[in-house]
């Protein structure tokens, strides 16, 4: 030992002067590492705990070690990593949200898809007039000054960016499949939403606002998701035809992988680079993929795919509650806000509550006005499920705090001071929605479900309706007869049309997709469906 | 269209001030992973082709892409990514070693352990050695002054790191397992050697050089190698004590495959933290991971973890390969080495020759001084192997490149002309050795082995003796009757150790793994063997 140790600190001097790494970044990142070595294996241990989620786990992780690092550094700084915006922004949430778009039920979203933007784009913009106006009329009260319209309207942005991790860990795809689309797909919607609004809020020029202002903001939103949308099924359907032209599978399984990760993050940077929603199209560009490219892979690749990529949008959510818990703990920012605690609470219940008020002020009333136009008692959303998607969409998370630091880490407009109080207020109400709603959660929600649950109604929204059996029943007919190409009589298929939209479009959509799309881009018809085999996955058709 | 336009033309001004993202970055990766894809399309499409390779077809393509962004910024600039040491031992060496340590067949792997050591090593430090003497005798009548002994000393460690992919490509580790164990085992050897020399170069006191020193380089060179590979042996085990233990697959198939991935990659972390060699660590704990854990793991994880890391190594190595074509197009560096072209092609012709001369100079020496020791004709290396090994390891590649920018792009000590001069060369080497000697790679190694191929000796190594018959009956015997552990008579069992080695060493391995270790750390004994199941690598015991 004694030889060994000689031999070490021989080492370690020369080592220190010529290693290649910069030794801060090295221990950054044997921190993060284990810190999401030991989330994996907390997280598996409380797997059947009331209360915790992998999230929670996460973020008490991230603070406890913010406190030791903040301790070992004498209350110096609890900086490990600075929060990049770029490291948020190209490398953690491009692979959530696209593992998001591949392992969505197609099926059920595109069921809900009015319902989902309803809420994830009409209801994001009323929560954030509802967190600016509130913030606006309230701020003033309790003593801040500083901060501008343009700073409200942020923060009105930053806090409209819910983080729905928590209750889709609970949702189950499968017993509840409506809830879980529209929660779902809110929060991917609502995601991009927040995300444009706070562009939009940014590039405003505030001094010359007229009439055309809204009309100005609506039209560039319109443009950035229908332009966003196609980039992305483009990139996806680009990818489905180069795999299954050139059969890919026939020389390595590694290439195909390979290609679909490139491609997906691919479209992302495309996206980015031409100033589009890299959200939107990451997400669109996941569902192609999962519908066309992953049906022409071999089975390792199907396999592996589903599991490397959901493995990969794990781990960086995990990094990002990680680190937002070690972050809290960063005492220059509370330094700098130089606000009494009683301030800091007051401002951030403020803030809490403006959240929970601006979800019910969209949540309750789009599903009633929704249900107004439902004919059947069934396919209504009945109070309990309002107050879950409600429940939902009150957690803060990752995107909250990345924008927060965008608008106010070196805002040049407003004090210095209420600046870094906006951060820690910030910081405290996504801590405390993730900690406190987050682990009610659970228990909430199964409360909820289990007490009302009657056996056929207890997702009513999913149950299909006699015409959804007619259709299946005509559908499965033209399909085994390919060759009999006789088309349903005009006239019911428009009635049809009226009376049922979204089932009558999904059957055009199967339709089309058979005749039109598989034969170029792949897909399930091309590939014998294995019953049992190991993909999971398949026996789902959109 | 019009109205896109406006509208886009609207946004991009603002966008561009408000974006949270550095557009030169997106540019970069939009490049690189438009770049990367184009590769994997073209590999794909060249498969068959005699001359080109995966390495070749990204060289060539980087090469292209920076005279494109040469000609596009008109002759300013090539680089759309400044080469980062951190980005490549960090992020891209990382993976390619695990994954080599985790797909070797480890049985060939250790039956040629001393041989892999020997080239690996000490023929390693041959090449060094002649490398620097030629470069310090020969540099001087070019014209070369300002470098001194360390920069010299560099040099050799610099060219001595091989990259043996071109090979690997072409040898199947199936057909010739012998060759294809020799090099890849010396690849990864002989990466961690030249990183070590070039480490104790960088760091020896050339003021004060004394009998000492030699042996003070030996005995740090066993210390990193003994406490590296202890540590990587020590990570692997603990990743499959905790998977075996605590039983993931149970809930989760993704979290297995996270703690694998993640731990992997921290025992690289904690090596370098603790400036060992994160190379071996990650290494052998790679094999360790694929012996044990592997075999604790779902069977989706096992085809999940099997193809992600190959896929993740594969899009490493191209990365690299990439970028080192596109570096050589960096005009600035050509500029201020201010050479002649004479120069420059006397100077690499220089190096490429000693890199051949001091490949030659161990790789034949050590294999006959080998063969003296054989006693049977059957394993010794004929000379065509010969000729392959010494062939395999001519190609330098993304090693070479780091290490040389370590040294001379900042460079106090020698003119800045001259380590300009140094890493043109030096690029200008791996140009040529990966794309001409590449190229012939395929053909080259396809005469050698067909044409001498005798249907029961073509890889004689690895025919199995009539003693490695006995001891694996003996073993099976033992195997099948658990119970019954009488053992093998002590006498004979010492008589084999001296006469057959590695076949003894081999069997109390395989003896001890199943008393003991398995026990604890899971593995192949307990989870029934599935003949024909998708996840290949099964039917290997070690």
């Amino acid at each position: 030992m004694a030889f060994l140790g000689a031999i070490g600190s021989q080492l370690s001097p020369l080592r220190e002067s010529s290693s290649f790494l910069n030794t801060n970044t090295i221990i950054a990142l044997t921190v993060f590492f284990a810190l999401l070595c030991a989330c994996i294996v907390v997280g598996h241990l409380l797997e059947e705990n009331r209360w915790a989620n992998e999230s929670i786990t996460a973020l008490l992780l991230g603070l406890c070690a913010g406190g030791v690092v903040l301790l070992v550094s004498k209350f110096h700084s609890s900086h490990l990593l600075d929060f990049s915006e770029d490291l948020f922004f190209l490398y953690l949430l491009p692979p959530i949200i696209f593992n998001a778009g591949f392992q969505v039920k197609k099926k059920q979203f595109f069921k809900n898809f009015t319902t989902i933007l309803l809420f994830g784009v009409f209801g994001t913009v009323i929560s954030f007039c509802i967190i600016s106006f509130g913030a606006f009329l309230l701020f003033k009260r309790i003593g801040i000054s500083t901060l501008d319209v343009k700073d409200y309207l942020a923060v009105g942005a930053i806090l409209s960016a819910t983080d729905s991790v928590c209750t889709l860990q609970v949702l189950s795809q499968d017993e509840t499949p409506f809830l879980y689309s529209i929660v779902f797909g809110e929060g991917v919607v609502n995601d991009a939403t927040s995300i444009v609004l706070f562009y939009s809020v940014q590039s405003l020029d505030f001094s010359n606002i007229n009439a055309g202002t809204a009309l100005n903001l609506l039209g560039t939103f319109l443009y950035l998701f229908f332009t966003s949308t196609a980039l992305g099924l483009s990139v996806g359907l680009i990818s489905a035809y180069i795999i299954k032209t050139l059969y890919f599978g026939r020389h390595s399984t590694d290439r195909e992988v390979a290609l679909m990760m490139l491609m997906a993050y691919l479209s992302y940077m495309v996206a980015e680079l031409l100033s589009l929603s890299g959200i939107l199209t990451i997400f669109f560009c996941g569902i192609v993929m999962s519908h066309y490219t992953w049906h022409n892979v071999t089975e390792s690749s199907r396999i592996t795919t589903k599991h490397a990529f959901a493995t990969i949008s794990f781990i960086a959510e995990t990094f990002i509650f990680l680190y937002v818990g070690m972050d809290a703990m960063d005492i220059e920012k509370w330094k700098i806000s130089n606000a009494s605690p009683g301030t800091s609470i007051i401002v951030s219940s403020t803030l809490l509550a403006l959240v929970l008020l601006g979800r019910a002020a969209f949540v309750f009333p789009i599903a009633n006005i929704k249900n107004c136009f439902q004919r059947t008692e069934r396919t209504k959303i009945e109070f309990r499920k309002q107050f879950i998607i409600w429940w939902a969409g009150l957690m803060r998370g990752a995107v909250t705090i990345a924008l927060c630091y965008n608008q106010f880490a070196e805002s040049e407009e407003s004090s210095t001071e209420e600046s870094a109080l906006m951060i820690t207020s910030t910081i405290i109400v996504v801590l405390f929605s993730t900690v406190v709603f987050g682990s009610i959660t659970k228990p909430l929600i199964e409360a909820m479900l289990l007490r009302h649950s009657k056996p056929s109604s207890s997702d009513a929204a999913d149950t299909p309706s006699l015409e959804d059996l007619q259709l299946l029943f005509i559908e499965n007919n033209d399909s085994s007869e390919q060759g009999n190409t006789q088309p349903v009589p005009r006239r019911s298929r428009l009635g049809l049309l009226i009376s049922h939209p979204t089932t009558t479009v999904h059957y055009l959509w199967r339709k089309f997709d058979d005749r039109f799309m598989r034969p170029v881009f792949g897909g399930r018809g091309f590939v014998p469906f294995v019953p049992g085999s190991p993909s999971g996955v398949t026996d789902e058709t959109c």
